[in-house]
């Protein structure tokens, strides 16, 4: 490995944490967090293999690592070794013909758009993390990202993927790149959303578009959140599937935009002008028919501009006041996304919260995510108390635990009550494909 | 059980076999098939948790059975208990306002299609075996329909499943119905295509559809096959993606339609006429640049009549000629699809063999399904030489062994060729949750 381990006590702090609230507040006030035994970068298939039997050898548990940008704690493990796959970032082919790019996991996302950009493509996956996302962690967090109405969760993206089992084993690419496949249950969706727990994504192949050449940008206010949300069901549910749409409650828009109302911000992509004049007429004529009024264009543009910093912004705001921020995404079906929307604003009357934002993104045909944005005391007390409050009110009715972000440390608890036994289940698999239990132990899977 | 029951010689024979054109084959023959020691009938999950339980007990292999239409021998399981959901055949529970239906597992794939299409809407799901299939079968399979490339496989279908676990465990429907989570991996995605072999099925929550009021319907004409599938692969890149397209060689047009040219058969469905309008406008530009000419709604309706029973059409051609006939399906990116056919084509001048039909349909952005069909002497050792070739020729030119049949006792040969070592991971997640081996044992996961 050369130089490319270290096990130095500032490498050891950066690798402590991710970008989990809860961490960046304890360290922020001081205190410490559990630090891994040393990082590693390996630049091949071959190293992380090395790597892993290694560790198998002498019962060093392990814990992968791309972009460090997840929001839960995923990456945190005491005395583990990091396995930072950040150096296999390379682009191994892009096939133009086909419409699929193989990447190394270590990638970043935002460099591997900046490639295909430069080629007329485009990955289309937009998550907030853009800027220090790698797709290794995309992939084992489960991501989505701002288009993916349109262009569908990292799920839908991913084409196959490589893996370097928790045994050192290598699960590899199917032998050929093809859309779709009948050959028994699939390997890879397992390590969608296994956070590091089934072992370490080093390729993927991936779904690429071409730009599309003509997009339309608008919002529009409504009399009520729930106007604005049955207006993007008839809309998603009528094909006319927009790249964007995002609805924004009263306090969420007044924060973000200066405006009191509950707006819907929209953007569609085409790649020829008569199917996208289309579409926008016959959007128009739903959003008419829910009470909507268009809003301008500036919205769009100040979203676009601030899409991918609110965590700074939110930093600068509340970090010299005291104060401390959370953000918590759920999904649910149509019928359910107002009833938690009400009950999950309810939070803001416990004690230490000061504001509770929400807005829905990420639609479906059965329903959608509610993202809440959370501003409270910067206390670990009060962050759990929201925790457990939050995590009640969307159990109970009819809510996820989590859209896109993951369990990780944060949301363990919780993880038996949305999925029961199930959780055995996985936890055998987790134990027969890790039989020394070294893959990132300590999370849900054990 | 009550007399839900059977170990009659007259069940077990009916019970000895699914839609494998060599097990037919072999029936016709009057050539002895593995036969099963009972089938039993259950009407509840709990029955069928206490049937895996004490086959559990008593060490008695057994094998999960719904529609039986499927056509690669995955329900042939000697001396196994069979254990048909056919009873299990409720609506649960149909969502109008979230647009998804939930089911017991039995239930006939046309039976719910009636149900949803009395309450005005559809699960657009109609695969070759609509008439006979059931929706645990299609699961299981990891089926596509006839309208996929619009609508999706049955894993864009799938919200979310119950079943019971060979160790007799319940693997239950997650808390809440919801459109999408990332909490870990899913133990659903297992399920799909697991064939039997990782536990029964016994529910599922599906997405429906309001049946689109409005479409078109039309057929063209190309110079040859590849320009017909590249004017398909600019549809679908463009996002105008119809409900079908079928694009049929000259082998396949001559037999089908009497029309000895390269066809393309499309479909269209839209909720609005303005935008159904603005797509087939844009189609029709799309074709004309690839040299396609209209060819009439006729071989629409003629596909729409015939589109289920191709196989009793072929039956009454080539049994009284003792000869018979297979279909194999691939799917490949683009850039290999026409390799494929053009190999795949050479395979009639094998002896024995008299034709081989092809179509693309099932289409995707990175490529398309390739659907054969074969005909030659009906003998056994014909029958797996073609196979043989068939399996060499898509593996050796960037294809994948099954598009949506899947593996059974067909295609075991060749599942280690395609996903390699995967397989011993997969097997061992089939150790990790049926150590006793009961669950279909002899198929591709042991």
């Amino acid at each position: 490995m050369g130089g490319r381990c270290s096990s130095s006590p500032d490498t050891l702090r950066i690798y402590s944490r991710d970008y989990w609230p809860l961490a960046l507040l304890k360290e922020v006030k001081g205190e410490e967090l559990p630090l891994p035994i040393a990082v590693a970068w390996p630049e091949s298939l071959e190293e992380v293999v090395k790597l892993v039997k290694l560790c198998n050898e002498y019962r060093v548990p392990f814990v992968p690592y791309a972009g460090g940008s997840g929001v839960i704690g995923a990456t945190i493990c005491e005395r583990c070794l990091v396995i930072d796959v950040k150096r296999m970032n390379k682009v191994i082919h892009l096939s133009e013909e086909d419409s699929y790019v193989l990447v190394e996991s270590g990638i970043m996302l935002r460099k591997l758009e900046e490639f295909l950009n430069g080629r007329g493509f485009t990955l289309r996956h937009f998550p907030q993390s853009y800027p220090e996302a790698a797709i290794g962690g995309l992939i084992a967090t489960k991501s989505v990202g701002q288009y993916s109405t349109k262009y569908g969760g990292i799920e839908d993206l991913l084409i196959d993927l490589e893996a370097v089992a928790p045994d050192g084993g290598v699960i590899p690419l199917r032998r050929n790149i093809v859309p779709r496949a009948s050959t028994g249950p699939e390997i890879k969706s397992l390590l969608l959303g296994s956070e590091g727990q089934l072992g370490i994504i080093t390729k993927a192949a991936l779904k690429v578009f071409k730009i599309p050449p003509f997009d339309y940008k608008n919002s529009f206010a409504f009399k009520s959140f729930e106007d604005a949300l049955m207006a993007v069901k008839e809309i998603v549910q009528s094909g006319l599937t927009p790249a964007v749409a995002r609805v924004y409650d009263e306090d969420d828009s007044s924060v973000r935009f200066g405006d009191g109302r509950d707006l819907l911000i929209l953007i569609l992509e085409e790649y020829s002008k008569p199917l996208l004049e289309a579409k926008v007429s016959e959007i128009g004529r739903i959003i008419s028919r829910y009470g909507g009024r268009e809003a301008g264009e500036d919205y769009v543009e100040k979203w676009l501009e601030k899409r991918f910093d609110v965590i700074s912004e939110l930093k600068k705001l509340v970090v010299p006041m005291g104060l401390w921020f959370e953000t918590i995404e759920t999904a649910a079906t149509w019928s359910n996304l107002i009833k938690i929307h009400s009950k999950f604003k309810e939070i803001k009357k416990m004690r230490g919260v000061y504001a509770v934002l929400a807005h829905a993104s990420h639609f479906y045909e059965v329903g959608a995510c509610l993202y809440f944005t959370l501003t409270y005391e910067a206390d670990e007390k009060v962050y759990w108390d929201i925790w457990r409050e939050a995590m009640r009110v969307v159990l109970e009715n009819g809510g996820t635990i989590s859209h896109h972000h993951g369990i990780g440390l944060l949301r363990r608890e919780w993880i038996f009550s949305e999925i029961g036994p199930s959780l055995d289940y996985l936890r055998r698999i987790k134990s027969a494909l890790d039989p020394r239990k070294l893959s990132n132990p300590g999370k849900f899977l054990g």
